[in-house]
């Protein structure tokens, strides 16, 4: 039988499935089966959602359990009429929260958006542009302006680094794949040198790269076992004499690929 | 004064930040510091902040705040001897859990990587080379595999929200920039015909609008007030004609824009 569990906000509900994930995985030997339930933000809704917890109970004749991050009063003593185990986040936290800043939350939905917010929001959007016009070795005369620049061979998870590390904390990331003439002499392009305080090598398993270039090209000496064992031996050498700081993409996800190498270099989050 | 905040966290610190976060902006009279500390996971370094969290309180005259993601005890029982108030995330949650699952916690810091988890790692990939190969009205012979096509005038936040949809969510978001031929005649592009069902409208001031193509074009006819105005006027008319589903994105986050448009949509989070 799989354990239904549900992620309740007012708002995105990314808060709430975030806390709830990090929370169940250390529940590795049951099957939970999750739903997000964002803009719970009126009483309707709030009678919606009771009806389908409910319902889900009746037929699975499990208790779901509730991750919530609701902030009204009103919407949550309804919700706190459904037969689902509520794990209350916003209700644990604000009142020691309270008491230690001497004043009551506003337990309003939402942020209020300040200029600081819109600065916020324009420069992740000016980064992700960034990252997009010098994605791949395009644009290496707007280097210059970057927080920093990552390398790779072509499928190592240069981009979506570079895009994550932009969207999220809004940092200049560029990207620059490292060609096969380059491996063969263990040199930097030429461009590199001025901007060394800035690069950032990736690495991946020989094995790994090859099933996912299999995936794009098969049977292609792009995806070739011997083609990719070279690339890999290759860069890691290029990487060790030039006193590159690198980071194993092979089983990382994005997020710990990003905030890995926030942590490895002086970029602010 | 300002008042110190940490997140804490022996992973990625994103869960950390995010709930913090959400509940900070309760309190929005005071004026917070925030700093991320993530990967905290041997006792060296669980030690190193105390010693940072202990300076801070001295030199502030203010107790910092601290939200813990911690999942290792003899790690927290480091940070418990801190001069922070520690709000505990793992520790209050994670009894209920137990004892509404009837089995103990793994306290294993990190999630077991499945072939799940790959795929699904795997997918989020594909989906943002999707989005980046369907960028700006690129490749519209790949709109059969779309799970969504955006639409909207040139900076409106399509890119953004087709790249956060395809990073979080795993969704096959492509982007069309409808251009001012297609505004005049209030007309579709005749590739859209057929892909009807998968089109939304990204919606923005044009005042907002205006600042945006100004920063990037000053003094142009592209950021004048009169183009803005015409082509935000003209594509609401076209979207109603239509009978396209829309969203404001002027004063929206990316996070806001993607979420709204999942449970507008029949769209899979």
């Amino acid at each position: 039988m799989k354990q239904t569990i549900f992620f309740l906000s007012d708002q995105t509900g990314i808060t709430s499935e975030l806390l709830g994930q990090t929370l169940l995985s250390q529940f590795d030997s049951i099957e939970f089966v999750t739903q997000t339930l964002p803009y719970i933000d009126n009483e309707k809704k709030a009678l919606e959602v009771v009806e389908l917890i409910n319902r889900n109970a009746q037929e699975n004749g499990i208790r779901p359990v509730l991750f919530s991050t609701l902030v009204q009063p009103e919407i949550k003593a309804i919700l706190h009429h459904s037969q689902a185990l509520m794990l209350d986040v916003f209700e644990h936290f604000i009142a020691p929260l309270e008491q230690e800043f001497k004043i009551h939350s506003s337990h309003r939905v939402g942020k209020k958006r300040t200029t600081e917010d819109k600065k916020a929001y324009d420069y992740r959007i000016k980064a992700v542009n960034y990252a997009l016009n010098t994605d791949d070795g395009l644009s290496i005369k707007q280097y210059a302006k970057a927080d920093i620049i990552l390398l790779g061979v072509s499928r190592s998870g240069k981009t979506p680094t570079a895009l994550y590390l932009a969207m999220q904390f809004g940092i200049m990331a560029a990207n620059y794949p490292i060609t096969e003439e380059d491996l063969e002499n263990y040199e930097l392009p030429t461009w590199a040198l001025q901007f060394k305080d800035k690069l950032f090598g990736l690495e991946i398993d020989a094995k790994r790269l090859q099933e996912i270039r299999t995936d794009r090209r098969p049977n292609s000496r792009y995806s070739s076992q011997q083609q990719c064992e070279f690339e890999v031996r290759q860069i890691k050498k290029l990487y060790t004499k030039e006193a590159i700081p690198t980071i194993k993409t092979t089983i990382r996800s994005v997020e710990e690929i990003a905030t890995k190498i926030i942590a490895k270099t002086n970029l602010k989050r």
